[in-house]
């Protein structure tokens, strides 16, 4: 990686000057995977991280696990979403289990302390611990386990990648990426599941695919259209209160799917338009990858109000503790 | 800033790959201001944030505001610090005050909620809002009062570039680091007080002649030599618990002075050897910023068990929900 010189894409100013700068690579593609913008490395292996949660809820679809259970939209967002651990994540993750008849305990995502810092500093006064169900990956660990209980595969060791719901994973990932995903490209994700490094090229056409169903079967191209109306219809649930994530895709209203990873990787999707992103902060900076995502759509969506309120939101004034604006980040370079 | 290529100096690995990487320019000087040790655009002009309150606090020494309120090595320490608003560091902050005779709502730094996540969210519990004297720069502020005070200088708008008060900081920045400072290199800080873009190698001259007091008046030296004797005997003051500062210093037992500023500026000394040295990483991202200062004083100093534990602290495991180290945080490159 270090001998890439990806471009500067965002820049963090102060006053008349320029103080920080964040490199990356994006890339996006049409629904048949052609390129219609893209810059620096796209086809360097990285880890998606979170961000391609969306494809890893397949499974749950497809299996009919989801039917079954009778889960709705806001229980569909959660399994793709990187929650704040809000007492709302915490009841929608805990209804998936509930419907599937698993008890919390079974999830092996392990304990923190919620992302909201709100959620947790009222945990913090009511003198509790943080439990697995506030772990940001809760949903997505409580589609697993839904998912296992419909195959009857054990509800143990599921994060293990030699266990049958890993192994659907890397299958569904495999195929709507295009990129081969083995023991090889693998490392473990914060989360205790496997996660695969692979192109950002195939992340994107893996998200093209999710929006327009181009190249999927039909029940497959059903399964992800589903998946991505329910994070669109409930994008609080996708990640929760002032985060970037709900923040775009409630803006949109329904023409944008967005959704972040460590890291600094981001993947979305422009329904409409058929196209997929994926991009990565070199550094691995929440605040740049998301004015990266927001300015990247701006540049991609055609000249119109959504247009404009994605390029506002890619931009973040800086301010001094008594409110005074100094400096911003912004989009700069391809993106700016 | 976008055309020059500073090296590598951290990457963030997962399993066999690098997953992030910061790049960033150092150096280190000896007393005499040579250059030992550097990497990438030293001379760039950079805002050093936080990174050198300690020379911002000389006035209040040499004014004498010091001795004629009696401050202990505890509130010196606070002038030069980043402290976590934690219960200890706002009674420091505030004495000082009192032994000036002048009221905390004086302070113009504005308010936010405590760095340190524990202080945060004890205050939060009691329903208390932050007030100023939770602002990281609390001590700073009060220094720069108490300073006013023995002055027989407005107490009034003592932020703004046109006060003695700030005339006063310019022309010591100006004398230790031989930089020029005024409007044309000036923005304003987080806190509201002007801050000035110089080259790390300005900011690192400046630390060795706070360490050493080569090139200094004597007056000016001993004020220096307090100060960073102050800040080494109190690290806890500096900054706070499990802060990197404070753990560098504390493991170093008065061999080591280390301030980090915003947006990834490092800056210290080593002054058994009149070292002083600056960093930044390019991003602006804290985690690096610290690496790299652990690694660079693993390499300045000699080969000892300061030096071991440096490259140690160098080092942060990345680590699963649940335990499992899975990557870490390392210098590389000209400081691995």
């Amino acid at each position: 990686m270090a001998s890439v010189d990806n471009p500067v894409l965002v820049e963090v100013t102060r006053g008349e000057r320029v103080e920080s700068l964040h490199r990356g690579a994006f890339v996006a593609v049409d629904a048949d995977g052609t390129v219609v913008m893209m810059a620096g490395d796209v086809d360097r292996p990285i880890f998606p991280r979170s961000a391609i949660k969306l494809i890893q809820a397949l499974p749950l679809i497809e299996t009919g696990a989801a039917d079954d259970c009778g889960l709705g939209d806001s229980e569909l967002a959660i399994t793709g979403a990187s929650h704040s651990g809000e007492p709302g994540h915490v009841e929608a993750a805990s209804s998936i289990l509930t419907k599937a008849g698993i008890a919390p305990a079974a999830l092996e995502c392990g304990c923190h302390w919620p992302m909201g810092e709100d959620a947790a500093r009222r945990l913090f006064c009511e003198g509790v611990q943080p439990n697995v169900l506030h772990n940001n990956c809760s949903g997505k660990h409580a589609g697993f386990l839904c998912t296992c209980g419909k195959q009857g595969w054990p509800t143990e060791n599921y994060v293990q990648p030699d266990h049958p719901m890993q192994a659907a994973i890397r299958d569904v990932m495999t195929e709507v990426t295009g990129a081969a995903h083995g023991p090889d490209n693998m490392a473990i994700d914060g989360c205790s599941i496997p996660t695969y490094a692979i192109g950002l090229t195939a992340m994107a056409r893996g998200m093209a695919k999710m929006a327009s169903g181009h190249g999927l079967e039909p029940q497959r191209a059903g399964a992800a259209a589903r998946l991505m109306k329910a994070a669109m219809a409930e994008p609080w649930y996708v990640a929760g209160t002032d985060r970037a994530c709900t923040a775009m895709m409630k803006a949109a209203a329904g023409r944008l799917y967005a959704k972040t990873g460590a890291e600094g990787v981001y993947c979305g999707a422009i329904p409409e338009l058929g196209i997929g992103f994926a991009l990565k902060c070199d550094d691995g900076t929440t605040r740049a990858a998301e004015a990266m995502a927001a300015g990247l759509v701006a540049k991609l969506l055609p000249s119109d109000w959504l247009a404009d309120e994605m390029a506002t939101m890619a931009r973040t004034p800086i301010k001094t503790r008594i409110g005074a604006v100094v400096g911003d980040v912004r989009p700069t370079g391809p993106l700016g």
